[in-house]
């Protein structure tokens, strides 16, 4: 799924995991809506080269499921090695699926950081201004 | 629509907005996921009965639909007034709905504070620790 493909850092994995018929569109933390399958495919790979390690603890998930549509709703506890440096953060998370001939589809990926993100340990408070 | 119904703050109208007979998930700014419909309608009760006024304005909304799905993706420029004071702030927000019946029902809104968000102008900036 999802999460394997992103641990993985594979974009031909990722690739597979989104609709290749119906629009998609993404929201990574902090970033404006990417829409488009080029698009969304540019972005990730530009998240993979950029990133060495990264793992998620799923907690919370819960999926909804309507007809050939579902959601799931989640809180990402991520472990990610960019260059150098370790970052610890939590997202709240919606990922959309639909139902493609048998198959459920990614459509819709919408991660935000949460206010209460656990900061880096190594690095200092800082003051606001 | 549902931001016409969160400005009238009217429960009814926003009983209208989601589906009655689909599963149906919301996530407030900074909470965490409700489930079910009765409470999500409670949650908006609650929303709507801390608050005096609120004015969105919705920028870069981006719609797409996928047979019976669709979902949205916008900027939500948020004016409000809680007891007293007033709060500005911005929220990336995704807006999921169904097609039932030939009427879009919508089945989960997740609404997140950004990291942008303007600061209302009377509260002075503050040391995090």
């Amino acid at each position: 799924g999802f999460y394997k493909a992103f641990e993985a850092l594979s974009l031909q994995r990722m690739a597979e995991v989104w609709s290749e018929t119906l629009p998609i569109s993404c929201v990574h933390p902090g970033w404006a809506l990417v829409a488009g399958r080029s698009s969304v495919l540019a972005s990730w790979a530009g998240i993979f080269r950029g990133t060495e390690r990264i793992r998620f603890e799923l907690r919370e998930p819960q999926a909804f499921v309507a007809g050939d549509t579902a959601w799931v709703g989640l809180v990402e506890a991520i472990e990610a090695q960019p260059s150098g440096g370790l970052v610890r953060a939590l997202a709240h998370t919606t990922n959309v699926f639909v139902l493609e001939v048998g198959v459920w589809r990614l459509v819709h990926h919408h991660a935000a950081p949460t206010a209460d993100a656990p900061r880096p340990p190594e690095e200092p408070e800082r003051v606001l201004h």
